[in-house]
């Protein structure tokens, strides 16, 4: 069973040539984080995630989690490599120092996540809930509850998870119905039912807290009258550290396509005397305190996207490379060969490869500008970056995650009929991607906020922003006079010009005809996800031509990356018409079709 | 839980105003079969898929099948469920009637079988294989063969199976290692293993007959040494009941992504004295006799997409109607709404909608144009109609599977998180498709038998006398100066452009550079789905404009085909261009891309 290897070379390319990882350590509090350290951590983490996380993933999706009478059992060598996980600092890669983090750069973590997510997405979950929860008390918390919950969180001591969903509220949160009645104490009791909860009960660590989604007595109806709570399964004992069990309980775990060793938990809260919990901020506006911190689930979201993809790509490939059918077409020859020289199964491999990289890139781009928007001296530079960064979040979640479940259903394809058998492995990615598209906000959630609040609220101002910046790399690339980098810049020009109409379309009709937008809402977010993969495709290949030109590193890498983005430019790229086509002419046949018509 | 309910008002709208099953009746050994006998065939298989199927679905994919030292237990119901369908006469419906069967057109049968599949994929294979081993001893066997096996088939007294495959030998098929031992009686003797054999064993009948390919002693290598044999589970006593086991085992059934009921097995030919065959046809013809009934075979897997997309879509379109959640946008209103009222949920279902009805009404015509290629009175009616048909058969395989892959996808997505619980249902409809383009030939294998031995090897003619019968449907919904039906012509006539300019290339190309028209094959073979069934749709809108101008009929049903029409128009139909620039300019990256930088 081959284990997953972390693709350090590309992210070493990513890092220092498109992210400019350089640059991050000029920021305030990032002075440490030189390019050298970057990279001496990502082959640390690169070690861990091959020997201790990889083995794990495909025993972990056979044996599952294991339920009984409210407690949850991980599956066989789960809490050791949790222990080791959190032994080795790996929790705390960009927490605040100031709880015991090592204040990283987001940029420097996502590598480390996707690794993570690479090696074995059912562990991963874990942390990426923990890392939640910690930003939303570090945001919103009091002094208290951050100095009693942070620490143990950001070593990973404890877990945290974020608990939001139930039975009838699961995209609309503002019908959350669980009630917290305040206590004379200034603590509230908790009463309701919570559903879809990761990692909302386990064994691996010896306290867990969940962050709450619920309802005062006299709040408003609707999203105005949310409020977030903690809730830990242990109270705590006065020196801090676990006493009496809370009022909160773990009915049962789901039965799932895929991350089979994540457990999905429905909690009950306050089935006695109510479960125990404390307000964080104020009273109402918890939901907007958790989309504060869903921006940064949802980047997570679309890391997780990548991961799989990587590893989708790299089992295929493995498979490509050992597996003897057939001869080699046109070669006039009777030998047989490995099915990696047949024409199909290397465009099936290339479009899984310059998927997982035109990903990656962006992906690290956006986390560069996650640290800029964060520690920039500059508040106007803090600004503009947040309003990329704001911009991205949905193309990074919802483009990544479907396009993952793409590249994942390729990578069972070129496996052929071994494809089809779960002891390949193959099969196991696709049904554990199949979640990233729905979590943490649905595509089509992703895509409203795309079209509403980051596209339409601002006029179309920061995307028009990225498109000038796409045409920038466009002309320099034509300017190059190279055959590849004209035919990439051609397809970059005409599909940035079907994204420019898209989003004038967006503009224009947000406003007065909202449904029509919103039919065109997803078709839009492939259409922004493609263009700005190509253009990072369109920068590394840049790049590449220059070490090229020059002779200097390794001609089959810069060569690869050279053909790869001319690969995206081919085949990805012109999909962009289409898209656009749906987004301006789509939306009229599906809302004018009579409901009883379906 | 909803069980699946045939489509019929579409299949009846397919049977006769796409289709023209009135025209069949004409064909000789076809005059019993009117446009209302096919109605109630429709009628009785909906209530026997919705009644006896359907129910066993979740339950046979919850349960699997049972291994249980060489003998394989299928689910609870499903013996019972076996009895009921040959009871009722369903396995022979399109069976020869010199062996008992009905004799019935295939475009109703086809239908018939889109409700088995529809109801329960994995129930639905074990008539098709035998369906498989029935037109191959009918077209290649002896008078005796036929008198010994096909009486007991065509009623499904006994099943049949096709044993192709061994774990060296998958698409390419001259790998086949099994020996066949010529015996003093005329009979053989069988030594190999093979793998992936569908209902290869079970416990539903008291025989299982195989038809195996394998080489004699003196055959030369490749694909013109193997030959096809008849191997019994059962050899028969003097009055042709079972008699003593012949030596064949399984050895094991694998533990697959989906179709978790249908028992792919391991069979071990020859452990002990070799298991006793009988040669069909002339030695080494077995592949080409193979590849007669493979199309059939390919044809039926087409239909199994078909099914599942329905399915999948059925089960989507129910929960967008039960499900409420949020406010309809734009409407200023409080009050919670269905999500079917939700625009993009509106989307995911016409897509779903779209794709389904384009592929059956293709699937249909096609099936019509098989029933004329074998009964038409005409010689040169017959080879025209055969041309057309062997053009589309890897185009139903390839668009209707891969296009149900994806259609169940997005059916898991419509549900959110519920889609990924899988007492829900609706992943395992993804599950089981995703088989269904890997099997009978992957997608890949369809696509370079579309591009080689169905456009190349006539210079294009066939699939331009297709085009040429496009541009005839164009021409005609354009002059009726409908706003909707000018619209879907634009579209149509933007992708049938698009697939001239593929076809020249492919045409041009193929014989002197087989690499560069292989690597985009698949995108050719998306490209001629695409296309064909947009014209399959613009035919339907055409109808339906009919229908609406005129006033007869159901109303809401007509106008819901016409949008349907102008959804596949807008959102399916642009998809063509990019898929020819794939064909024409998309393999130099992949072919030029050394081995080493994958």
């Amino acid at each position: 069973m081959s284990e997953y290897v972390a693709p350090l070379r590309d992210m070493q390319f990513v890092l220092r040539e498109l992210a400019q990882v350089e640059t991050l350590s000029s920021l305030p509090g990032f002075e440490d984080a030189t390019p050298d350290l970057a990279e001496a951590i990502l082959e640390e983490a690169a070690k861990f995630a091959t020997n201790v996380l990889s083995p794990l993933n495909i025993s972990g999706d056979r044996e599952g989690v294991r339920w009984d009478d409210g407690e949850v059992y991980t599956a066989k060598g789960w809490k050791e490599a949790y222990r080791q996980f959190i032994d080795g600092g790996w929790n705390g890669l960009s927490g605040d120092p100031t709880y015991g983090g090592q204040g990283l750069p987001r940029l420097i973590s996502a590598l480390v996540e996707e690794m993570w997510n690479g090696a074995n997405t059912s562990f991963a979950l874990c942390p990426m809930l923990t890392a939640g929860f910690i930003e939303s008390v570090a945001l919103c918390g009091t002094d208290l509850q951050k100095q009693t919950w942070l620490p143990k969180l950001v070593s990973g001591e404890w877990t945290g998870t974020m608990v939001l969903t139930e039975s009838q509220a699961g995209s609309d949160l503002s019908a959350v119905r669980t009630r917290a009645v305040p206590q004379a104490d200034g603590s509230y009791r908790l009463h309701g039912q919570k559903i879809y909860i990761t990692y909302g009960e386990h064994d691996m660590t010896d306290n867990i807290v969940h962050l709450v989604l619920a309802r005062t007595p006299d709040a408003p109806e609707g999203v105005k009258g949310i409020s977030l709570f903690i809730v830990p399964k242990f109270l705590l004992n006065a020196d801090g550290s676990p006493g009496p069990r809370n009022d909160v309980r773990c009915m049962s775990t789901e039965h799932k396509l895929g991350i089979h060793a994540s457990p999905t938990c429905v909690l009950a809260f306050g089935d006695n005397a109510g479960a125990t919990g404390w307000l964080v901020g104020e009273e109402n506006r918890g939901l907007e305190y958790m989309f504060i911190t869903m921006n940064a689930a949802r980047y997570s979201v679309g890391i997780e996207g990548i991961g799989l993809s990587e590893r989708a790509y790299q089992r295929a490939l493995r498979y490509a490379r050992d597996r003897i059918q057939g001869t080699e077409a046109g070669s006039g020859k009777r030998e047989r060969v490995s099915i990696l020289r047949h024409p199909d199964v290397r465009r099936m491999l290339m479009e899984m490869k310059a998927y997982t990289e035109a990903m990656r890139a962006l992906a690290c781009v956006v986390g560069a500008a996650i640290d800029v928007s964060h520690a920039h001296a500059d508040a106007g530079v803090r600004a503009a970056k947040q309003k990329f960064v704001d911009l991205m979040i949905p193309v990074v979640k919802g483009w990544s995650t479907e396009t993952a479940i793409h590249v994942a259903s390729i990578g069972v394809q070129v496996h052929g009929g071994m494809g089809f058998i779960e002891e390949t492995g193959a099969a196991q990615h696709l049904r554990d991607a199949r979640i990233t598209a729905i979590y943490e906000g649905t595509t089509c959630i992703q895509a409203l906020d795309l079209i509403g609040r980051k596209v339409a609220r601002d006029g179309g101002t920061t995307i028009r922003e990225m498109i000038m910046a796409i045409h920038d790399v466009e002309v320099r690339i034509r300017n190059r006079n190279d055959e590849q980098l004209t035919a990439i810049a051609n397809e970059l020009s005409r599909s940035t010009a079907s994204l420019e109409i898209a989003v004038d379309f967006i503009v224009a009709n947000y406003g007065s005809d909202i449904r029509k937008t919103a039919a065109g809402a997803v078709p839009f977010l492939e259409l922004v996800g493609i263009v700005a993969g190509g253009w990072q495709m369109a920068r590394a290949a840049d790049v590449a031509l220059t070490h090229l030109a020059s002779g200097d590193g390794d001609k089959t890498f810069y060569q690869g990356k050279l053909l790869t983005a001319r690969f995206y430019a081919d085949h990805i790229l012109p999909r962009s018409e289409a898209l656009a086509h749906c987004v301006v002419h789509g939306a009229d046949a599906a809302l004018a079709m009579h409901d009883d018509a379906f």
